[in-house]
């Protein structure tokens, strides 16, 4: 089974569309395709050939979807290196990978100077040399692999298919639309399954995307309520500056803009009241590498009435919780559907991700009677207290629901007498005493879920996709 | 490889949305769900069984929907009966297909009543047994099978797949968008697959269809101008009807109305200004009962600069020309995609649809240099004179662009010179004389191609789509 190579095929269908803009350029599919074509000539050049498989490391920019979709037509399996990442942490990947090229932005070659990396300003001035085009993509066929961001132990690569990436943009087609006009504003890292994806979708839908270097909240609103993009993705903690930008500027968004998606955790609802004031749907989702990008979903319209939830599975997919029948049951999530990786790579290339073809995500949530899903919590970050579960989301729901709370903070650290407690961080809105937060919490939580320790910080450790660190909260202690 | 039970799933994810309206009544996706699950108890009653292969003939109503998807709730073969046809063509069907059961509308048993009908009324009163509801379909069960309307020959059983329906609706959403408010005037009977496929998307839209047992041109333009449907499917025939009503009315589409698609061959362009004018877009769409729906279609942008053409490939299907490689070269049209059917059943059963992954659709087209599709003719029509090819659709082209011509067919007959000559039958639109319709032609095509007899009509012989018998035409002579 295979799909028609969606370079050409788009570019042959509607070749005139807006691609790809970045700051005061941009770039039609047919440009899009003819440079692709070009960089593949000039991989092939450097040795790339089909599955070769190539690391990747750079910075959200025009040249580095060229590079991307360069080896896309060669065929060959890409490395998504996070820019934000250590040498170490980047040694590790290319070796676990065992990655034969390594291509990079110049600016970041210092990074991955020891494997004799490929800098773009090299594949720039390469001459192109004849390549056998890739007409027809098997559905099996790997296009990317990222390492999970892994809360706990060594990060995996996980591989991720042309049918992972196609099934997971029909899914999201079927559940908010898509219109030939359609925007996407990404200002996530391309490296990351929240970037590119949209770089799939682009492809498959035949959308333009808006791409931005780094996050930009003014910038944003300002496309927002113009309407030179549609949809946005993002994480909680962007929200809530991009709306703060839109209310300041006494503006609401263009009729034209259709939706944000909100992943990395449950978004507050004074927020999504907030935007809905100001005209934008907020649909928060919730999903991983391991399932190239959105598996569930929550609408604007069920978010009132549905405060932490993730919402429901799109079209092709399932969700159930592990060795539960009732609702309401807490237990592992499982997940079942065409956008489920078909395994890692390297080290942990053995490790089966799917058992009878449910995929075991390691979080721990429930399923209400309607079959809206809540995350409880990562399992990994999972406190056991007194033999008593504490899952840390949900004390800090409790603590983002004060309106003093921008951001809150929870993990275990080591209790003689319980095994563990709960601690919190906690960055402010305005000011607030660490008491009268903690008689908060007192007030809406079991006593033994009550964080027995409150501090005050500038910001929280996050990941380059915005999700809360809470491991590293740990070494804070 | 399986799909969710796409309308369990369609239910739990949007069961509140509209899925079927007709005359003043109207279903929700949970009140189908809850009707197909009571129908396919029901027929389980009566004997009904998974993989049973059933026969249906009814008329586009509301009934006749619960019947179809309570047979897909028990994963049954449909074989879609046309319900204009005569009891012999009837009876070569249910045959053919070795259909154990036949399902019948009341209203039409008479027509098969030699094969113990079970009528729609006794599946009403029948007290629901228990059934194992299928909660996966493979991808590769057969949902419904069609008799293609075959030109010439038996008629073929064309098995449809649950992946040739989703693919069909997929390509269809990538190439002219979909929206969750989206409502599609469905009065292309539902035995086809001009019907059946709307019904398919919007189970896997989540869309709603507005069901009308036959076509009606006033209700239809009323509707595109309040806004009550986005979409319509029909032949060319049937807009021209309704662009007198939209025009006579002194109306236009509402803004919300996106796209009429229409099949059954080119549309005059004189047809698509006046569509414009309306505030009408109009796709021009080539597909056949082996494709589950359209596979190319033209956009109304492009209706004027690509006459004749009927467009490009949707995104996940390839169409070449056999045997040729330049642009222009004449040949049979060759289609590649998920959409193409499996095979046949009955007494074709043995014939290979697919020759290397390529269905031969036994029409004559060829592509511009753009890519355009363009079909010179039904291979079974082509008309052999003097040696040279003649290709009914080109000269019927040239009559239709007469402003006194309403409908135009042309046909071979045998002639002791030349083998056959092409003739003409001409239903007008104001008074006109044959002299000066065949002095029209003269101007404009090649000596040999002007018809050797013009004969006017009242109406030409159309099949229950609307495409014009040529076979029947030859019959008039």
């Amino acid at each position: 089974m295979t799909y028609p190579n969606w370079l050409s095929q788009r570019s042959h269908l509607s070749g005139g569309r807006m691609a790809l803009s970045f700051q005061e350029q941009q770039w039609t599919f047919a440009e899009m395709n003819e440079i692709a074509l070009e960089y593949a000539g000039k991989l092939t050049a450097l040795g790339v050939a089909k599955e070769s498989r190539v690391a990747i490391l750079a910075r959200s920019n025009p040249e580095f979807v060229f590079v991307m979709y360069g080896c896309m037509h060669v065929g060959c399996e890409m490395v998504m290196l996070n820019e934000r990442l250590a040498p170490p942490e980047l040694a590790y990947q290319i070796e676990d990978s065992e990655a034969e090229f390594v291509l990079v932005d110049d600016e970041l070659k210092e990074k991955v100077k020891d494997y004799n990396p490929i800098l773009f300003s090299s594949i720039r001035e390469a001459v192109p040399a004849e390549f056998e085009i890739q007409h027809e993509w098997e559905k099996g066929r790997t296009i990317s692999i990222m390492y999970t961001s892994g809360t706990t132990g060594n990060p995996k690569g996980v591989r991720q298919t042309a049918e992972n990436h196609f099934s997971s943009a029909v899914s999201s087609a079927l559940n908010i639309g898509i219109s030939p006009d359609d925007v996407w504003l990404c200002s996530v890292p391309l490296f990351h399954i929240s970037g590119f994806s949209i770089l799939m979708r682009s492809l498959i839908y035949g959308m333009g995307v808006r791409l931005y270097e780094k996050f930009d909240a003014e910038r944003s609103a300002k496309e927002i309520c113009s309407g030179t993009v549609t949809h946005m993705s993002m994480v909680g903690v962007m929200l809530e500056r991009i709306l703060r930008n839109v209310e300041e500027a006494s503006l609401a968004a263009s009729p034209r803009f259709k939706a944000i998606l909100a992943g990395g955790g449950p978004i507050p609802v004074a927020y999504i009241k907030r935007a809905e004031q100001c005209g934008i749907p907020v649909l928060q989702t919730y999903g991983m590498t391991e399932t190239s990008s959105q598996t569930t979903t929550l609408q604007s319209a069920d978010a009132e009435r549905k405060i932490g939830s993730s919402g429901k599975p799109l079209f092709l997919y399932q969700v159930k919780i592990d060795g539960t029948a009732k609702a309401g049951e807490k237990g592992e999530i499982l997940i079942h559907g065409p956008q489920v990786t078909p395994g890692y790579i390297g080290r942990f290339s053995g490790r089966k991700v799917q058992e009878e073809g449910w995929l075991h995500t390691g979080d721990v949530g429930y399923l209400d009677e309607e079959g809206f899903l809540f995350v409880v919590d990562r399992r990994s970050d999972l406190i056991v207290s007194g033999g008593e579960n504490i899952y840390p989301a949900e004390i800090e729901k409790v603590l983002l629901a004060h309106p003093a709370v921008r951001e809150a903070g929870v993990c275990g650290v080591p209790d003689e007498e319980w095994g563990e407690v709960p601690v919190a961080f906690v960055v402010l809105n305005e000011s607030a005493e660490a008491d009268e937060l903690l008689a908060y919490c007192r007030e809406q939580i079991a006593s033994y879920k009550v964080p027995k320790r409150l501090s005050f910080a500038d910001a929280l450790p996050r990941n380059a996709s915005n999700k809360l660190l809470r491991r590293e909260l740990k070494l804070w202690n």
